[in-house]
């Protein structure tokens, strides 16, 4: 039996939550769920937009399932991160059939580091003129983000890692973690793991120009939020952007889509990003043939496209799209 | 007559300066060229890869052409943009016949703030096991380039003003510029012109999804570096993407693109970025008459596709390339 946190939170993050667990419950799987609040909801009635009792929950259970968050979003999210100490942030950009991706075959993983950077939110207002943030860079996070990245590209059989920084301006902390990244590499190079970096601001343009030429991407938090972002983009938005926020221990999942509050209550969100994000959690648990069935159930729903939200060029619901998948699902059994 | 510093640089900054001097030639004007040096040739022979000789001259003079620098980019052109006081970057996007620009009609400008954020440089190494970097963001500089981006839509007749930050994480130094943007879109209203904001994620997402939706963005320092890269991107690549670096007293013109030693010295460089960042030197000079053949006679020669470098798949030389703009602009006399 696995317990799981679930926060469903404001907006389509609670549609697209419902939708995930009704197929999560056609797996043979024990999960256990607890459900917490979070978010702009909580705020209102709690007084708080993260109460302590979510994250002592979500300290404790096997793993976390996150919706969204509106406004509120960032209180809650970078604040759990810090929290629980997720320090891996995990982003696969892929391309599906059925979608609006640009090209096909794309299929990479940004390594984002998640607890340092400019998301310290050590900042200082000195006065109305002006204000600075610290961009905090230290050799310890950055030393455990690369290793996670080139045993993530040992694990999945990739070839290369790319480290991104801006190290020509930069010169300190982005230097630091160019000399870490490569530092980290020398260790993977008997594993067949090549390394290259490149400047952020040309990276924003390969991912356009030979997105295929990418595998896994490791960089630093706030890099890695916009080029994720940009990845979305790639494959034709967010609907299809899972992540995985990793810990020593613990775990959280979550699309990396918003809150939604214009579709939000109208029933057509895409689902699919939540549900990925549930697949990328059943692999954190073991359960990777569990896994491997839900993501081919989804797989199957994409190229069929008969049950498609508007997103995607369909006119199904978040529910129809769920059946659909969960009709694909029990055909494993 | 017009004092004009011309530094080529490094590596295709040479041969691009090259052709588009040649181009400049067939205009009806009195250009009077001072050569400069500065980047990494410029280090080896004087020991500096900026000289104050150099910074002088470009101060002096009444509009600066840089082609590109090397490894010492950096160095040089954050420096120059510091002692010229060149506040703001203008960055057009913009998608031209014949390219590989992924869609038609793609035609924004990234005014990027240029004197601070992250790029003043302001970093403590405190060990070698971290280090932190401020970004500074001032009242004094963002109201500045907001108020720039403002004019430059009103100027232009545009209709709207996009401020991209990430104030949700970054809510002292970005909630600044939020507020601060919106500030200074009071004082446009009248005039027509709306605003919006992104964070700067989604809008590296919407950059791909929405492009056309945007006609001018104004963001602080290393935002506006990686989302004019992720614009180069979007319209093929950086051959075609120019800049100019302006201030109260003088101004720099120089494509985007760096010195590219892969390419350097086969004379297969793309010249076009470098002629687009003439064009915009001449229409800061005032001279839009002759700003305007000069651009019509470059679009004229990606239209016919007769004479393209290998970047944009034709097999040209970077000569060839000028000497075809040169017979289009000389129909104009
Ligand atoms: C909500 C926001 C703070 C968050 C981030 O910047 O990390 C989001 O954009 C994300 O990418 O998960
Ligand atoms: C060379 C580098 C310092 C520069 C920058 O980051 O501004 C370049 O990328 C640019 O965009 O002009």
């Amino acid at each position: 039996m696995y317990n799981i946190t679930v926060i469903p939170g404001d907006g389509i993050g609670k549609e697209v939550m419902k939708a995930t667990l009704s197929v999560l419950d056609a797996l043979n799987l024990n999960l256990n769920y607890t459900f917490a609040e979070a978010g702009d909801e909580c705020l209102e009635i709690n007084g708080e937009a993260l109460p302590e009792k979510t994250i002592q929950l979500c300290k404790k259970s096997d793993a976390c399932l996150f919706g969204a968050a509106g406004e509120t979003a960032a209180d809650v999210i970078v604040k759990l991160r810090h929290e629980m100490e997720l320090f891996a942030n995990l982003r696969p950009v892929k391309s599906y059939p059925g979608t609006n991706a640009l090209f096909n075959d794309i299929d990479f993983m940004i390594v984002r580091e998640n607890t340092e950077g400019l998301y310290k939110q050590d900042e200082e207002k000195y006065t109305e003129n002006g204000a600075e943030a610290k961009r905090i860079i230290t050799r310890q996070a950055e030393s455990r983000i690369c290793d996670y990245a080139f045993k993530y590209a040992v694990k999945h059989g990739k070839s290369k890692v790319t480290g991104v920084h801006k190290a020509n301006v930069l010169k300190k902390t982005d230097g630091l973690f160019k000399k870490i990244f490569y530092e980290t590499a020398e260790n993977y190079k008997n594993k067949g793991i090549d390394a290259e970096d490149f400047y952020v601001d040309a990276t924003a343009m390969y991912l356009i120009t030979q997105p295929k030429t990418f595998e896994v991407l490791v960089t630093t938090n706030l890099f890695g939020d916009i080029l994720s972002d940009e990845g979305a983009g790639l494959v034709g938005g967010l609907g299809l952007i899972p992540s995985a926020n990793i810990g020593e221990n613990g775990a959280l999942f979550e699309p990396v889509h918003g809150s939604a509050p214009d579709i939000a209550g109208k029933g057509i969100a895409n689902p699919l990003a939540m549900m990925l994000s549930a697949v990328m959690m059943l692999n954190y648990l073991g359960e990777t043939e569990e896994a491997e069935n839900l993501d081919k159930s989804i797989l199957k729903v994409l190229k069929e496209s008969k049950n498609l939200t508007p997103d995607l060029n369909g006119n199904s619901t978040t529910d129809e799209m769920a059946e659909a998948v969960k009709i694909e699902l029990l055909k494993f059994n």
